[in-house]
């Protein structure tokens, strides 16, 4: 649901086209509620989700640290006067200069996940400390990961071996269970994969001392999720189980969790029609669509809320489309989406839980739409 | 192929991380192809295509109209220095607002598939040209188009109606056979549907006068495509066959058949790996990705051709990936695709046919990388 202080915001605002707005109260909350049901983790927020100035300004004072995809998002969050002690550097896919201009900054906490990004960080980053990203398979998560990141287990033991042989710090395991992942569940086999590469570590004198929970913590969309409670309790138990009285430095790093419902994209109906007279659906066309921010509807992935005026009379199905004359802008089309009879050309739609992977995902400048623009409050 | 003036460009200049180059010679050989191919049809190069200034410049000065999607697009296509009366409004979605800013700016064509849009431009743009848009079913295409555009041919007869009693002047009937189109019959079917609405607007004291026969003229990825000729005589034969003696105006919008085989994307190889000793593939990153350029790999729709300096070596099964944290950033993995076995990290490969439909789409700052550079030659 869109906050007060959003409805305000919109109601005292005249905005031509369509626009994000972000609560920093609804963040502060959200961090709190991590930092509680995770009382033993460090939060590194990831900063792709929303790298917002005032987003990460918020952040920092709260103490969070921060897990950076690239080195322009290291400098976003230096930016906020932290130190580079309280960032890391978990994209396992980094050019050689990267890392160097990374350690040149201060930054000494990288992924990995296999033997070549393991030289490329004892050539560039000397003495800096590595996780190792280990598979998982995912199930339950709505926006599955592919195998793109991480490697098998027993390879990890290779690449996490190879960097201690080549100076580097071996720390620890990462890895990430999928995002939006709503069984609790879901991190107690990947805590006790982590556990077996500490056991085989340890045989051959490395100590690892850190498991990287990774993200995959959801924000509320249409369907109920477990609340950062239950996650924390799932997670500790399995901590327990799996390390028992020797529990690992633990780190998570929420995005949409985060930072997901804090925003609403405020949109407007261009066009309703139909394409025959016998058409079960309508059509509703936004100003806003899939190459103007809402990326994560690919293949119907994610199926935000959608608020309108008209909410409360009859509904009926609708194919929602974006703006562009790409055929491929298509919100919902294999399931359509129901919205108010009376949603008419003119109308503002408030789409929910947006406030994460939108802004960025933006197009420059497809058919001629500006990106999306940004409003945090 | 890149030409020898983009081999030449990139090989006199450094440039530091993924850039597209787009040859105008190129580009000029394929206007000057349709050109000969359809000689009696009115060119208007599809914009969104790619909108760089110097394109537009160049196609202006061979005599191309312009076909826009937004009023942003029609403001680069005016300052090519051509009149309004040299550019159509294609988008079937469009806000009244821009409607009327589209009409103050001299723009008096529009398309529209719909009663509700052609109320729009009877308010906004009185007075203004309209054609409708009728579905085809895009069957031969390898980038289909759904039913987001355009209405059954019965519907467009009342919407052209619906054009004619508020005081618009209806034009006539365009088709979109759907992108990469290389069924040259493809057009048939179409055009046959185009001749039933004229007669039956004929009927209703309402001369139709114009086709518009859209784009999907394909550019040559990894398999070969008919030449502009064949689509041309294709196009020819069913004009006669439909409509005799009495041809009407036509108009062809290409985009991708004007510029895709005149851009050719640098990009660099940031790291090769394995997620197993056992896997079969080898993964390769790129330093540019779904989200910087290469949307239309969605789905693993467009199969772009990739050189390498390693070329002539033995090859093996790859997935190729993006440089971003983003899971859903793989380019191909369904079919994975044959990459020389010698390559390695910090290689540059040459991705070609990427002159259309690559920087617009290119996020803002996804992952914190830069949009998609483009160079002009």
């Amino acid at each position: 649901m869109a906050s007060q202080r959003i409805t305000d915001f919109l109601a005292a605002n005249t905005i031509e086209g369509p626009c994000l707005v972000v609560d920093l109260d609804v963040v502060q909350d959200n961090f709190c509620a991590f930092r509680k049901a995770l009382p033993d983790s460090a939060i590194f927020y990831a900063v792709k989700a929303n790298p917002a100035p005032e987003i990460l300004k918020l952040l920092a004072s709260l103490g969070s640290n921060f897990d950076c995809a690239s080195v322009a998002e290291i400098k976003m969050a230096l930016a906020t006067g932290v130190g580079p002690d309280r960032i890391s550097y978990g994209n396992t896919v980094k050019k050689e200069r990267d890392v160097a201009a990374a350690h040149a900054l201060g930054v000494s906490l990288f992924a990995v996940d296999c033997v070549e990004e393991v030289e490329k960080i004892a050539r560039s980053a000397p003495g800096a400390r590595v996780f190792c990203r280990v598979l998982t398979d995912g199930e339950g998560a709505e926006w599955p990961l592919s195998r793109k990141f991480g490697c098998v287990p027993s390879m990890a033991i290779d690449v996490l071996t190879h960097a201690r042989d080549l100076g580097l710090r071996a720390t620890g395991i990462s890895f990430h269970v999928g995002s939006q992942q709503t069984d609790t569940n879901a991190w107690d086999a990947a805590i006790g994969d982590a556990r077996q590469v500490f056991e085989s570590l340890e045989k051959r004198g490395i100590t690892l001392t850190l498991v990287n929970m990774g993200g995959g913590f959801p924000t509320r969309y249409l369907k109920d999720v477990p609340t950062a409670q239950a996650y924390g309790q799932a997670i500790f138990e399995s901590l327990k189980k799996h390390f028992g009285n020797r529990l690992p430095e633990t780190i998570i790093e929420p995005g949409r969790g985060m930072v997901g419902d804090a925003g609403v994209i405020k949109a407007e109906v261009v066009l309703v029609s139909k394409k025959s007279d016998t058409d079960e659906n309508r059509w509703v066309y936004l100003d806003i669509g899939k190459f103007g921010g809402l990326a994560e509807t690919m293949d119907e992935a994610i199926r935000y809320p959608i608020r309108t005026r008209r909410d409360g009379g009859e509904t009926a199905p609708c194919v929602l489309a974006g703006p562009t004359c790409d055929s491929a802008d298509v919100l919902y089309e294999k399931t359509p989406y129901p919205l108010p009879i009376a949603l008419t050309i003119g109308d503002e739609v408030l789409i929910e839980g947006t406030g994460a992977y939108t802004t960025t995902y933006s197009s420059v400048a497809f058919n001629g739409f500006e990106p999306l623009a940004s409003y945090v409050i």
